[in-house]
Protein backbone atom coordinates (compact mmCIF):
# COMPACT_ATOMS: atom_id res chain seq x y z
CA UNK A 1 0.00 0.00 0.00
CA UNK A 2 1.33 3.78 -1.17
CA UNK A 3 -0.49 6.06 0.49
CA UNK A 4 0.22 9.00 -1.72
CA UNK A 5 -0.91 12.84 -0.48
CA UNK A 6 -0.16 16.55 -0.48
CA UNK A 7 -1.24 19.87 1.15
CA UNK A 8 -1.40 22.94 -0.18
CA UNK A 9 -3.09 26.60 -0.11
CA UNK A 10 -4.90 27.73 -3.05
CA UNK A 11 -4.87 30.89 -4.10
CA UNK A 12 -8.29 31.20 -4.10
CA UNK A 13 -10.11 33.25 -1.21
CA UNK A 14 -10.77 31.27 1.69
CA UNK A 15 -14.96 29.88 1.45
CA UNK A 16 -14.80 31.99 -1.95
CA UNK A 17 -16.78 29.99 -4.69
CA UNK A 18 -13.58 29.34 -6.63
CA UNK A 19 -12.07 27.45 -3.61
CA UNK A 20 -15.12 25.09 -3.62
CA UNK A 21 -15.46 24.92 -7.33
CA UNK A 22 -11.36 23.67 -6.96
CA UNK A 23 -12.25 21.13 -4.40
CA UNK A 24 -15.70 19.73 -6.23
CA UNK A 25 -13.42 19.65 -9.49
CA UNK A 26 -10.62 17.54 -7.91
CA UNK A 27 -13.18 15.05 -7.31
CA UNK A 28 -12.59 13.75 -10.83
CA UNK A 29 -8.89 12.03 -9.15
CA UNK A 30 -11.26 9.52 -7.95
CA UNK A 31 -12.33 8.84 -11.54
CA UNK A 32 -9.09 7.03 -12.28
CA UNK A 33 -8.16 3.33 -11.68
CA UNK A 34 -6.52 1.88 -8.26
CA UNK A 35 -7.39 5.32 -6.65
CA UNK A 36 -8.60 3.96 -3.48
CA UNK A 37 -9.74 5.88 -0.16
CA UNK A 38 -9.76 9.76 -1.61
CA UNK A 39 -9.87 12.13 1.23
CA UNK A 40 -10.33 15.78 0.60
CA UNK A 41 -9.25 17.31 3.96
CA UNK A 42 -8.79 20.64 5.96
CA UNK A 43 -5.45 21.23 7.56
CA UNK A 44 -6.02 22.89 10.52
CA UNK A 45 -2.26 22.83 12.50
CA UNK A 46 -1.29 26.39 13.18
CA UNK A 47 2.28 25.10 13.15
CA UNK A 48 2.21 25.08 8.95
CA UNK A 49 0.64 26.87 6.47
CA UNK A 50 -1.14 25.04 4.66
CA UNK A 51 -4.92 24.92 4.03
CA UNK A 52 -6.14 21.87 2.67
CA UNK A 53 -4.93 18.15 1.83
CA UNK A 54 -5.61 15.51 -0.21
CA UNK A 55 -5.18 11.83 0.21
CA UNK A 56 -4.95 8.95 -2.02
CA UNK A 57 -4.14 4.86 -2.11
CA UNK A 58 -2.77 2.93 -3.98
CA UNK A 59 -2.35 -0.87 -4.39
CA UNK A 60 0.83 -0.92 -5.22
CA UNK A 61 3.94 1.28 -7.56
CA UNK A 62 1.87 0.21 -10.55
CA UNK A 63 -1.33 1.47 -9.92
CA UNK A 64 0.78 4.87 -8.56
CA UNK A 65 2.76 5.29 -11.62
CA UNK A 66 -0.62 4.67 -13.76
CA UNK A 67 -2.44 7.76 -11.67
CA UNK A 68 0.42 10.11 -12.23
CA UNK A 69 0.51 9.67 -16.60
CA UNK A 70 -3.42 9.13 -16.51
CA UNK A 71 -5.26 11.34 -18.74
CA UNK A 72 -7.49 12.81 -15.77
CA UNK A 73 -4.85 13.67 -13.67
CA UNK A 74 -2.35 15.45 -16.33
CA UNK A 75 -5.52 17.32 -17.42
CA UNK A 76 -6.08 18.42 -14.19
CA UNK A 77 -2.84 19.79 -13.01
CA UNK A 78 -2.19 21.06 -16.01
CA UNK A 79 -5.34 23.24 -16.01
CA UNK A 80 -6.51 23.54 -12.30
CA UNK A 81 -3.36 22.57 -9.81
CA UNK A 82 -0.88 24.65 -11.86
CA UNK A 83 -2.84 28.03 -12.24
CA UNK A 84 -4.73 27.42 -8.77
CA UNK A 85 -2.59 26.28 -6.43
CA UNK A 86 -0.10 28.74 -4.52
CA UNK A 87 2.10 26.16 -2.86
CA UNK A 88 2.25 22.65 -1.60
CA UNK A 89 3.95 19.52 -0.37
CA UNK A 90 3.87 16.11 -1.65
CA UNK A 91 4.32 13.19 1.04
CA UNK A 92 3.98 9.38 0.38
CA UNK A 93 3.67 6.66 3.03
CA UNK A 94 4.19 2.99 3.05
CA UNK A 95 3.93 1.03 6.13
CA UNK A 96 7.16 0.45 8.12
CA UNK B 1 -12.72 13.53 13.85
CA UNK B 2 -9.07 15.46 14.10
CA UNK B 3 -6.15 13.15 12.43
CA UNK B 4 -3.03 14.33 13.87
CA UNK B 5 0.25 13.23 12.25
CA UNK B 6 4.06 14.20 12.50
CA UNK B 7 6.52 13.76 9.15
CA UNK B 8 10.19 13.37 10.71
CA UNK B 9 13.81 12.52 10.19
CA UNK B 10 15.84 11.14 12.89
CA UNK B 11 19.14 11.89 13.97
CA UNK B 12 19.48 8.08 13.78
CA UNK B 13 21.27 6.25 10.63
CA UNK B 14 18.90 4.91 8.79
CA UNK B 15 18.46 0.93 9.19
CA UNK B 16 20.59 1.05 12.96
CA UNK B 17 18.86 -0.30 16.27
CA UNK B 18 18.70 2.92 17.34
CA UNK B 19 16.26 4.53 14.93
CA UNK B 20 14.18 0.51 15.64
CA UNK B 21 14.83 1.41 19.07
CA UNK B 22 13.08 4.92 18.92
CA UNK B 23 10.00 3.40 16.68
CA UNK B 24 9.30 0.77 19.23
CA UNK B 25 9.30 3.05 22.27
CA UNK B 26 6.88 5.41 20.83
CA UNK B 27 4.15 3.06 20.52
CA UNK B 28 3.92 4.04 24.46
CA UNK B 29 1.55 6.78 22.44
CA UNK B 30 -1.07 4.03 21.59
CA UNK B 31 -1.51 3.87 25.33
CA UNK B 32 -2.91 7.30 25.72
CA UNK B 33 -6.38 7.12 26.27
CA UNK B 34 -8.32 9.12 22.85
CA UNK B 35 -5.54 7.94 20.67
CA UNK B 36 -7.25 6.04 17.67
CA UNK B 37 -5.94 4.43 14.72
CA UNK B 38 -1.67 5.11 15.43
CA UNK B 39 0.21 4.30 12.46
CA UNK B 40 4.15 4.02 12.40
CA UNK B 41 4.94 5.27 8.77
CA UNK B 42 7.68 5.37 6.25
CA UNK B 43 8.10 8.25 3.86
CA UNK B 44 9.23 7.33 0.39
CA UNK B 45 8.39 10.19 -1.72
CA UNK B 46 11.96 11.73 -2.57
CA UNK B 47 10.02 15.18 -3.20
CA UNK B 48 10.19 15.55 0.52
CA UNK B 49 12.90 14.94 2.80
CA UNK B 50 11.27 13.45 5.95
CA UNK B 51 11.64 9.64 6.74
CA UNK B 52 8.87 8.70 8.78
CA UNK B 53 5.33 9.72 9.79
CA UNK B 54 2.87 8.99 12.78
CA UNK B 55 -0.45 9.57 12.11
CA UNK B 56 -3.63 9.01 14.57
CA UNK B 57 -7.14 10.75 15.37
CA UNK B 58 -8.97 11.62 17.83
CA UNK B 59 -12.68 11.80 18.66
CA UNK B 60 -12.81 15.52 19.14
CA UNK B 61 -10.58 18.77 20.28
CA UNK B 62 -11.08 17.43 23.45
CA UNK B 63 -9.25 13.96 23.43
CA UNK B 64 -6.39 16.15 21.34
CA UNK B 65 -5.90 18.54 24.13
CA UNK B 66 -5.88 15.77 26.61
CA UNK B 67 -3.01 13.83 24.73
CA UNK B 68 -1.25 16.93 24.65
CA UNK B 69 -0.76 17.01 27.91
CA UNK B 70 -0.58 13.49 29.12
CA UNK B 71 2.25 13.04 31.17
CA UNK B 72 3.27 9.78 28.66
CA UNK B 73 3.28 12.36 26.06
CA UNK B 74 5.20 14.93 27.74
CA UNK B 75 7.71 12.50 28.54
CA UNK B 76 7.91 11.29 25.18
CA UNK B 77 8.59 14.29 23.72
CA UNK B 78 10.80 15.38 26.55
CA UNK B 79 13.20 12.33 26.33
CA UNK B 80 13.00 11.11 23.08
CA UNK B 81 11.21 13.28 20.82
CA UNK B 82 13.45 16.25 21.02
CA UNK B 83 16.82 14.92 21.25
CA UNK B 84 16.51 12.35 18.67
CA UNK B 85 14.64 14.11 15.76
CA UNK B 86 16.21 16.17 13.50
CA UNK B 87 13.46 17.49 11.76
CA UNK B 88 9.70 17.69 11.89
CA UNK B 89 6.38 19.45 10.28
CA UNK B 90 2.75 18.52 11.79
CA UNK B 91 -0.06 18.21 9.88
CA UNK B 92 -3.83 18.50 11.33
CA UNK B 93 -6.35 17.04 8.87
CA UNK B 94 -10.30 17.56 9.81
CA UNK B 95 -12.83 16.86 7.16
CA UNK B 96 -13.40 19.23 4.78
Amino acid sequence: MIRHSVIFTLKHATGSPEEQAFLRDALVLTEIPGVENFEQLRQVSKKNDYHFGFSMEFADQAAYEAYNVHPKHVKFVEERWVPEVERFLEIDYEPV
